[in-house]
């Protein structure tokens, strides 16, 4: 066996993860690079940012989820450089790994539009990092706002301003108005924690822009019951430790606010930047590499890119969104080709083509929009579909139903398991911003 | 109800919050202040450092757990000082805290015996950090086995020692011997987990030198069974990251590992020493206060010390041991004296009496020793008491059946959720021992 082909994956996301798998019987040799050793379950990020659920929960690691699959290595490393005329990639301890075909899905990270420095005031929410970081820095606020004696402190502390209407502000926004109004009910006695003030903030014309129009506003209806208010057309020009500065139509408003959380931009990573210089592959404004219709770099069929690092243009012309359905589908789509060519078949494969089978977003505690084949749902039917969508997918990666019984006990008790807060941010005096130490790097 | 008298407890672990609980009806003003946010159940933290459990499954937010007790608040803070004379306490933030009876539950710290440097190659089990930290060690000592080429190092890699032979060396040597035997059996390819050496070292001449020797000697089986290996007799007299040092009957050893944890010594808190000196209360060696019958420090009736804070001689002249038991009990006595006197009743209560209702460690998977009422039990049967015992205790301050369905799922597919490397550990290059870092201060 040792003529055959090897395919490296870089990346154990839903695009990674869905390639390798979906190589498990072809007759090549996959390696799955990733620097960390568990697959993420993203979409439910927020969850753990809000105390709903452990990050074990929603993360399966990467080891287990392909153990049964002889022809596949795991390797724990970060890939920083890359050699397209040699067909290698190169980690950061110094080894080198070659490769016949090559999958990247590094995936995307935050962006604040050249604002780096807004980063310590309003953490983005990618990693399990982040979601624990966010954690504490809600739980704090309430905290912080029940010590203070300051009018306008403690409503600082209870203002929350989440910048971006996209899926995850909207479903962040909601879980916080479920966390003011009932999990956090009675556990103070200088507050209410319903008195706490959430703030949807985006510059677009109305939530969840990339649903259909009802259900953006139906959305927004949700949210509003839920005590959220939204902002629409309002850019943000500032962020410090002292809240948010927004430009709309009507002039300037200053927000007073120490917990702001960035759910607005993503750009590519990094090493996505790098291989885009290295084979002078075209890329879009934010740094998409455009990829051809079997998903490769344009001179390099041996690059196959999927997720949210490519650009990709579909049959009506749009580029598809960076939703974790794309990369899924992608990485699957990348493993045809590759499968077919070590077999020896020539022949080219249809195009890729994105199967959409609909957007969903949850709002609070059981009510949640849909657009599925094209229905458009919203209410606890929408709840319903959500769950059973995730439900399928969580038990396919973790084999177990975990996640599906905490969440049934939580919707009937409005408890909050995870609601912990640990690390540097637990030795921190209450009472004052603090600005965010970076875990990751 | 402005002259209620003030009830301030400092800690909310098994001492504190059994006190608090126990002051519900008490006619009084209660303040339980911990710097954490969340009261941890201990015992099981070594299910989070191997990676059966999240930190969010075996902790409670302590607000939540006295969210319905309308006397009491919760506050989240640093107690740095304390004035017996004013009586008050003084928080990190500045803050002054007046009471009129204190309860000290500020519980033990690890320690290495004056060699605190062991501690960045040997860490403890003491926190939520520490858990994680440790997970991450051994995770990714794995992960470094699977990458060398070296025989030593892949051996150095796989070589696990524990120090101390008490609860929790042994139920960790025994968790790690399910995931070295079950869990990873089937995740790597250049190494067999159950290849790893896990060794199991302490100065005694037996394991759980506080429990039956009849179990002792069950427990010692039950960890051979599961590949570990103890050592007695044995003192560790160096500690660095190519290993550890002995010292036994027959010489110097020293046994290669990248991946030593201490489970062997603790001392109390430094807040405990500071009260000692600020009251003069004589203490043991290893700094826990002597307390009059009725846990109250002598000359001054108005503070108690409950849990491992405090040394308590009991009525057959044996100091009590630093178990959650003693500290619950302690807790709700402390309470029941201060309830006589809030409500004028001057007549004293009885002394404090331990009543032991037995002693129990799980030694891997399904395999336990007990000593319940003094009989003693091991293997299955005695792993479902201990199951029983700990659920009732779980189900009491979570609300939540949880862990347990978790736990029964385990049982039946080997299967560990909570195999996450997060935090810095996740961004280091694997295959290098590294130093830890300081996530507590």
């Amino acid at each position: 066996m040792a003529d055959r082909k090897r395919v490296v994956i870089l990346g154990g996301g839903f695009g990674g993860l869905y390639a390798a798998k979906a190589l498990k019987h072809a007759p090549v040799d996959v390696t799955v690079i990733d620097r960390r050793n568990y697959h993420l379950f993203q979409p439910l990020l927020y969850q753990v940012a809000t105390g709903s659920l452990s990050p074990g929960e929603i993360a399966a690691p990467i080891r287990s989820v392909l153990n049964k699959q002889k022809n596949t290595n795991v390797l724990l490393g970060e890939v920083i450089d890359i050699d397209p005329a040699a067909k290698s990639v190169k980690l950061k301890d110094g080894a080198v790994i070659p490769y016949d075909w090559l999958i990247v899905a590094t995936g995307s990270q935050g962006t604040y539009f050249g604002h780096d420095e807004w980063h310590t005031w309003a953490p983005g929410l990618k990693s399990v990092e982040d979601a624990t970081m966010i954690r504490h820095k809600i739980l704090l606020a309430f905290e912080a706002a029940e010590r203070t004696t300051d009018p306008d402190e403690r409503c600082a502390w209870l203002t929350f301003v989440i910048v971006g209407a996209g899926a995850t502000g909207v479903e962040l926004a909601g879980a916080l108005g479920e966390i003011a109004n009932h999990t956090l009910k009675n556990d103070f006695r200088s507050i209410q924690p319903k008195d706490a003030r959430i703030l949807v903030v985006d510059g677009g014309n109305r939530v969840l822009s990339t649903y259909p129009e009802d259900l953006s506003r139906r959305a927004e209806h949700a949210l509003i019951k839920l005590g959220a208010r939204v902002r629409l057309g309002a850019v943000v020009t500032a962020v410090d430790e002292n809240g948010v500065t927004l430009n709309t139509s009507t002039g300037t408003t200053h927000i007073p606010s120490h917990t702001v959380i960035w759910a607005a931009g993503v750009a590519v990573t990094d090493f996505g930047r790098l291989l885009a210089k290295r084979t002078g592959a075209e890329t879009d404004k934010a740094g998409h590499i455009k990829v051809t219709s079997d998903l490769t770099i344009p001179n390099y069929p041996e690059i196959f890119v999927v997720g949210d690092l490519a650009t990709c243009i579909d049959r009506n012309g749009k580029p598809l969104p960076g939703v974790a359905q794309v990369a899924m589908q992608g990485g699957a789509h990348a493993a045809k080709v590759i499968t077919r060519r070590a077999r020896g078949d020539s022949r080219p494969l249809a195009p890729f083509h994105y199967f959409n089978k609909g957007d969903l977003a949850v709002i609070g505690r059981a009510r949640a929009v849909a657009n599925i084949f094209g229905v458009h749902l919203s209410g606890l039917i929408a709840w319903f579909v959500w769950l059973f969508v995730h439900l399928l997918y969580i038990v396919e990666f973790q084999s177990r139903l975990l996640v599906a019984i905490e969440w049934g006990f939580l919707y009937f008790t409005f408890n909050r398991g995870a609601r912990l807060i640990t690390g540097k941010a637990a030795n921190k005096p209450v009472g004052k911003p603090e600005p965010l130490e970076d875990l990751g790097d």
